[in-house]
């Protein structure tokens, strides 16, 4: 039995065009009768301070047959990425695994077979992780929460061999209305997803669904993800279809990253995400890591952010990670 | 000086009949202008997820002269019994502790004489400890909050011998009106107990009260609790007197509690509790505990609660605990 | 790479002359569907239980090339100073570091110049440091917040030989209105200074300012301070000037605190601080402290707070204080 500390600190300065957020009104500062007094969606600085840190705490226990019971609860602080102030640290949901030999179940707040996908997210770019190939897809599934309680939910994990199945569930109930002892809707949702290694490739599918909610049809989403490591290169490709709510979302999304260590120290990074849907994010960036060595590194992206026919907007960021 | 870590996590299934809660209402997900409306006692799910993660920070020091000081804040994260969701994890008041010999004063968020009994809880059925000897009682006494500030209390522990004294005073003030400057009521409240160890037996004796407030009488608790132990099989006998505001909850309350332990992993536990009021609350449950070895085990109960006519209720929960 | 902890605990009594708190009404405890009324500035007890459990995080990395990279979060818990009751722990916002021989520079939730003086604070006195030679400094630098989540700003410090350099600038934006999309105002804050240490002597020079801010003129602040030691004595003598909103609290300021350690357990202290401005805070105290050794003493101090004309003010503590 023990207790294990890990995580990671990160800063350094980010840059979103024509940046907004929510900031305290001068009254705040200049009437003394004024605590509190917000304005929305105000025009902050472009370049701000950007930082987390984070520090995962883990007690663990390994049963006399074997059986390796985990805990984990998450510390993390942000900076508002909207006004550029400071937040300060907050603690998550917990998270309870039991894992046997290939066999691992996940309790409480748990990441779903999307958010455990190993080919899902591929490389994502920048400091803040802020470009990634699956910029395309709406759908909401069961991620893994690092700043609030997340979800209640299971998820398992099986892994033989070369291949590995995931399946997540998440019971959740609404009321009708705001009236006390109100009529319930459910609104469960599910997924599950397999992979397979071969050689220097990887391939995996997932699915999964939410069940209709008052007038809101079921949601769905289907992803097919393919990796490849040939030395120093190494690469995802990424294919989705998702049938959500807003109808200007729906529809195919695709991407692909690709990661090129160049030298002992120095990674390249490339993302490209979209979709086929009017409305869909699509995601372009380009980054670099440079290991100082310890686990510190230092990091940048450059990329830009488009909404369907919306303005582009660029976004870069550089800074150190370090991992303790 | 050192900083010790050490808790224990737990999860399972909770079963409670007819369970209800407060949920987020269907517009929250189908309407997005609406971020925050939620119904009260709304029929959930009778089955969900139950959990709890709990981490005990200790800071120790020990002097040249053998004084001990110990400060604790607990971090702790439990499910939301009445939806079934999850909650963030959050950290409690603190207690701080003088140790010398047989001498033990605590400070600030303390568990007072009731809480620190020797045989008070007896043994408590389940993997959520959801019923216990003692339900009969309705008298507030000063508890440790594991999830909030707690009080500001004093708690004195003397040991000598097969003898122990304690005694907890907590100064509470409370406001007249709401106006501004409002005149100000007491309401302090102190215990005191003893309890005396022999053979295979032991025997404690607590009394308590809180000072009258506003219109509510002096509130007081006394408690008689015996404890025996012989080879695989320990018990517990409770009796106790309340006097407390609600008239039908006043009077004797009684209990008793057993386990047995079955072999080398396996222990079973009963639990009574009622008392002579018109609205005490009965709880009548059984249990089972399996170890794992390694500090984790297997542990489950099912049991019925009754409040006074009220219907019963059947409440059952199972799953596995983990201490680190 | 490395998670360290440390901090320290204290508690004891601690006493202000006619203290006033926010409490919690009667209706609170004696009305059932009364669950939050709150009177304010009411006369509370004058004695209170006081106490504070601070705990630093740290993750450390060191890089190959030695530079040396901490996040820190703090984790404490304070008693509510106002009506005697305890708060729950909370966490305050991250403070990130890079340190590379004598050059320092921090981000996030930083000190600037004056926090981190070496004379600043001189010697503070009291189980709570209620009393300092800057009681008459009425200006708002830039601070670290144990508590909350402070400035998202940057300090830089350059140390050579006995010489040592520091700057900090926090970039702060206001609305100008509540209104969604309000104009803004820049209230920028910077400071720097400059320490030099020679032979039994240390000297430091402060200067501070924040940008004008809606019909706010601009503030600044200045701060000369010595310090000294010869043998069992240490002192530091400070001199400011600042210029701040309130007229009534511009001008001078000034103050002087002394330690001396009588024997090798006791510590003698003096602090006197007041200004020129008619409504300046007054404040003088002696304390104590008796090293109990492995990191615990006990502590304490008497003295009075005094702002311009208004009522001297008797404020007094004792207790223990323990690091880990």
């Amino acid at each position: 039995a023990e207790v294990n500390f890990s995580g990671y600190g990160r800063f350094g300065i980010g840059y979103v065009e024509d940046r907004t957020g929510d900031v305290d009104t001068v009254a705040v500062v200049t009437d003394a009768d004024v605590t509190a007094e917000t304005a929305e969606g105000v025009d902050t600085d472009d370049t701000i301070l950007v930082s987390r840190f984070r520090l995962n705490i883990d007690g663990i226990v390994e049963t006399d047959g074997g059986v390796r019971f985990e805990g984990r609860v998450r510390l993390q602080a942000d900076e508002d990425a909207g006004n550029g102030e400071a937040n300060s640290a907050g603690l998550n949901g917990a998270r309870f695994s039991v894992i046997y030999g290939g066999l691992r179940v996940d309790a409480g707040n748990v990441a779903g077979a999307f958010d455990n996908g190993i080919n899902y997210y591929g490389t994502e770019v920048g400091l803040e992780l802020f470009a990634g190939q699956y910029s395309g897809v709406d759908y909401s599934f069961l991620g893994y929460s690092s700043t609030g309680s997340g979800a209640n939910a299971v998820y398992v994990n099986y892994s033989v061999g070369d291949f590995s199945f995931g399946a997540s569930y998440d019971q959740r109930t609404f009321a009708e209305t705001a009236a006390d002892g109100s009529d319930t809707v459910d609104a469960d949702r599910w997924d599950i997803g397999a992979a397979y290694t071969f050689n220097n490739f990887s391939a995996e599918i997932i699915y999964g669904q939410t069940k209709s909610v008052g007038d809101l049809d079921k949601q769905s989403l289907t992803v097919l993800a393919l990796g490849a490591e040939f030395g120093d290169f190494s690469g995802t490709l990424f294919v989705a279809d998702d049938d959500v709510a807003a109808e200007s979302r729906n529809g195919t999304a695709y991407g692909l990253s690709a990661a090129y260590n160049l030298g002992t120290a120095t990674t390249l990074q490339f993302v490209y995400g979209d979709g086929s849907a009017d409305d869909d994010l699509r995601q372009i960036a380009v980054g670099a890591i440079y290991d100082l060595g310890g686990g510190a590194s230092l990091r940048g992206g450059i990329g830009t952010n488009k909404r369907g026919d919306g303005e582009s907007v660029t976004q870069a960021d550089f800074g150190a990670q370090f991992n303790f």
